[in-house]
């Protein structure tokens, strides 16, 4: 329907697609207080299927955001990884179960599965008290960028242009008539719209790699059956095929099945046939590896999909960073390491507060290349990742008749070997703009550009145990943790005020005033004196912005929370030192206390407006 | 205004009094199904002040409805109690900090303080879901029970009659016109109406004990001090008198006063004279006490009041088992121990599952007696602990100068050796109707009356730890925990399969129905088999409603939780055997695997319709 006047807007950021990737950024930005709009394809949320486990550093980050509660309350977990092999005696057999998780640093020692609706809904239930809705069905039909070069660089300017279109969805006109037309004017734009991305393709984006020749099938169903590992995470691997077990929330449960060409209905052209498959013959395929434990074919299957692994990643993540892409849109890979959506929100993660510093004229261009820099080499190392343990789990099991196949001890050794990895714990940004480990001696343990270790700590005023993950929710701001040593001693003490006459000072100069001080420094002293004597009135006021914010490294009343904050962390408690945490909870510097040439300031001015 | 007709109803239970403790009645018995209605006379919730802290247990049995979540999230912990004393040089110093808890098995390691409103809104949420909303501003204006021997004993009867008066609230009617009345028929009724009881003086039941000679003064405020310990609990005993602090949720503070006669402006016929008294005198008097550091006047205070401490019980806590008092109604006490609210919830809990059961048809008046027998014994201990420990509150310091006075050791001893009382974690229902001791041997540590310790052990089926505690919440149900040994042993495994067929008719035979079973009881089996080998389905069907019921005594896949759990229990890992867990989360009674004479059909019978 062709209309007169083509409605015209402005917005900071303008996000295409509310998967968990695009939810993750419009959330964040919402929450940062930045002007963000989201929009998607899809007439409502998924209902059931899609997505994978959330992983432990995952659930940390959700949890930063203060959604972990719902989410954990929801969902399943994972604690085990049972492992099954050949029997001699035919069917399958118990061979190991491991810990599923294999990060000991993992706050949250399990993965967590729950379906992608749930876990969308989640995020737009959080987006809603910020006041943003997901604008639905709605496609973008064109995208443009500047070319001026002073339009690129200047943090007021609009210089993307898309044009949306509202579709009329199936029964009634909600968002719009059909084919209504918005020109929308965006700072940025964040696109977000999964690996057959529009955006991607518009700009002419490539993805490097290859299709696998591996093909799974996958089922959600309820099932009933007398296999003993029902509620674990299983690799099976028998005579008959390898399929895996995902349970679910309630009591779901997920089977990953392998096919080969013919039992998948391949065609000439690559293709598979979707019309010839059933989720029962995919069930039936499953059986078959279960045996001799039996399942029972339901009444009706939640969800079922099939596909051909592709383990892709994008030439680049963003045009001109003015259009960045993130999740599927730039990467994708095999489920079976469950990491499609961990990785898709983490990359929103990792972009969220740089475009919030940079709208609110602190961040920098250097600060926004980051992204491309940190998440891209991630992306990469999960599909080299991803090749290793994909062609491993679909190897033939090693058997007495079959001395080539592959042992239940180097699969092991490879899931537990990259434990770190497929946890997300391992995680590890490598120097950069915001990232400096000069002096990472100072805190020896605490890895820069890994995020921050779970540690429990005191609040100083009433001995109340805190996990200082819970003091760096993201807000958007760096947070300055001063390990002063301890501030019951004179001496030591004097040594902090001096510290942070000076750091008050430097972040004066860098932000303007008070204010802005603290709408982008938060600062959490936490001294070694203990909880028997500690006033924590004595430290300096610019140190701490209210009582519950003073912390200790001490053990808890009862004796089982807490204490060696500063050996786990590797900080000398004499000696002490400053952590940045960058706003998503990783290590972004460390200082000495007495921070002097290539110290804060440099750290500042390499990302920010802040000159020195 | 005078009616023509008046309305006239029929309900299960009518609850008199929307405070914590009528509260706690009227949810518990929405939440097991039973037809409850609950009046108050005041025209809305309680705005600020009031009532004390939630001790430990009390958090416990919150959790058990499911509301310790909000409690915890909103409320402030306490988890250091200070003293201080009269300094060498004049003032106060910090004498000592001790744990505020001293219950080595409380799962919740600390009191919550928060104002009675927010915890009134907790009850009155949960209440919502189950359909239940407070009545108010409604006043009883007669009640009469039956004189008939039948209408007292028959389950099906009403034989209390209740008249209502719906009062017209100041600005506008809502809950119906000034004086409008309503007849209500009773099967039971509890007050809930506090120290004033109206319930209590119209059943002519009368309360015994004395007021003391303690005064009180009580500020709620913000305060602006430097005082350092202003976020712990505090006793403070100096030269001027003795104060205490409690923080409380946010910044808050609540300051306990104690006042001489003088001060607290006594009149000739002993009652204080409050027009006399500002918040402003009790901050004088608190700043003396705190001296030398200082507290500012604030521009307002949140709430405050002055009393005389009656230390009284009522005479009894029922008539005819058809109308119960509980809470304030039954006893007063001083609020230094912080037991008020916490006692009147838990006598509500105490009498919720018993009414609920007895409505069932299958407890029978012998079950009803017991919430006398079990509530006012521990009214009295109450009482006796108060009365010891306000006097030594009240006592002056040892000093230099006064060495007849209280010393600190004196003090903490008292504090530490009740802490298992003032916690609630040690209370100890003696042997009655419900509760058997005659085979405590069989479980030596879960000490029959006393409430289950927590303990983490493994789901079978997928190795999540749980606390046992949450899988016995207050739904209403006997859970019968099967200890059954090593179930992965064939021969063991058979000892249980016998077991269990033995336990699942006797269920059968005092419930009549598979139905009836499973509202009454729950069935939990606990072996001690290894999380690397058991199958969770082992276990005969009889013993597991759904695969998540199935727990284990073993240590999580990290190390770091579950285990010991039969020997914390002092339960024999070869020889097993059966705990039933009241309703109310208290150790009812043990049986041996091989349940014979004096086992568990006589337990049942004691209190319940089932015959031998």
């Amino acid at each position: 329907m062709p209309t007169s006047t083509i409605k015209e807007s402005q917005v900071d950021v303008l996000v295409i697609g509310a998967g968990p990737a695009g939810l993750m950024a419009a959330n964040a930005l919402a929450k940062y207080g930045v002007n963000v709009r989201i929009v998607d394809k899809r007439p409502d949320k998924v209902a059931a299927g899609q997505a994978d486990g959330i992983q432990p550093r995952t659930i940390e980050v959700l949890q930063s955001y203060g959604l972990a509660d719902r989410l954990l309350k929801e969902g399943n977990q994972m604690h085990v990884a049972a492992f099954y092999n050949p029997s001699p005696s035919g069917g399958i057999e118990l061979t190991d179960r491991v810990p599923d998780v294999t990060a000991p640093s993992a706050r949250y020692p399990f993965e967590v599965t729950l379906h992608q609706g749930a876990i969308e809904s989640i995020f737009l239930d959080s987006m809603r008290l910020s006041g943003v809705e997901v604008s639905r069905p709605v496609v973008p039909t064109s995208i443009s960028i500047s070319k001026e070069e002073s339009a690129l660089t200047d943090p007021l300017s609009h210089p993307v242009r898309v044009v949306l279109s509202y579709l009329k969805p199936i029964n009634q006109a909600e968002e719009g008539e059909e084919g209504e037309a918005e020109i929308v004017h965006a700072k940025f734009v964040i696109g977000a719209d999964g690996a057959h991305s529009w955006v991607r393709k518009s700009l002419d984006i490539v993805m490097e790699g290859e299709q696998t020749d591996y093909i799974w099938g996958v089922v959600d169903l309820t099932p009933d059956t007398d296999f003993p590992d029902i509620r674990n995470r299983c690799a099976i691997h028998s005579s008959q095929g390898s399929c895996m077990i995902i349970p679910r929330e309630g009591d779901k449960v997920r089977l990953y099945i392998q096919l080969d060409d013919k039992s998948a209905h391949v065609m000439s052209n690559g293709r598979i046939d979707k019309n010839k498959l059933q989720p029962s013959i995919l069930l039936e395929t499953a059986r078959r590896c279960l045996y001799p434990y039996k399942i029972a074919t339901p009444e009706s299957f939640d969800w079922w999909t099939i596909y051909i692994i592709g383990q892709r990643v994008a030439s680049r993540f963003s045009v001109n960073e003015r259009v960045f892409i993130v999740g599927d849109a730039c990467h994708t890979h095999s489920p079976k390491a469950g990491q499609g959506m961990n990785a898709s929100m983490n990359d929103s993660h990792n972009l969220a507060w740089k475009l919030a510093l940079y709208l609110k004229g602190f961040g920098s261009m250097s600060l926004l290349k980051t992204y491309e820099f940190e998440r891209r080499k991630y992306a990469q190392d999960l599909i080299n990742f991803d090749k290793q343990f994909a062609k491993l789990f679909s190897g033939k099991p090693r058997t007495e008749a079959f001395q080539d196949g592959v042992s239940h001890e180097e699969f092991l050794q490879i899931f537990q070997t990259f434990g770190g990895f497929t946890s997300g714990i391992g995680i590890h940004y490598a120097d950069s703009a915001i990232t400096n480990s000069k002096h990472q001696s100072k805190a020896a343990k605490l890895i820069v550009g890994q995020r921050i270790l779970p540690q429990i700590f005191l609040r100083a005023a009433d001995s109340r145990p805190v996990e200082i993950q819970d003091m760096l929710p993201s807000d958007g701001r760096f947070k300055i943790l001063v390990f002063t040593g301890n501030s019951s001693e004179p001496e030591q003490l004097q040594r902090v005020q001096e510290a942070a006459k000076n750091l008050h000072e430097l972040m004066m100069k860098a932000a303007g005033s008070t204010n802005e001080v603290s709408s982008l420094f938060e600062v959490l002293p936490i001294s070694s004196a203990s909880r028997k004597h500690v006033r924590y009135n004595d430290l300096p006021k610019t140190l701490w912005s209210h009582w519950s914010k003073v912390l200790i490294d001490d053990v808890d009343v009862r004796g089982t929370q807490g204490g060696d904050g500063y050996t786990n962390y590797g900080v000398d408690r004499e000696e002490g030192c400053m952590v940045v945490v960058r706003p998503d909870g990783y290590i972004g510097m460390i200082a000495p206390l007495e921070d002097k040439a290539e110290g804060l300031a440099d750290y500042l001015a390499a990302f920010s407006t802040f000159k020195l």
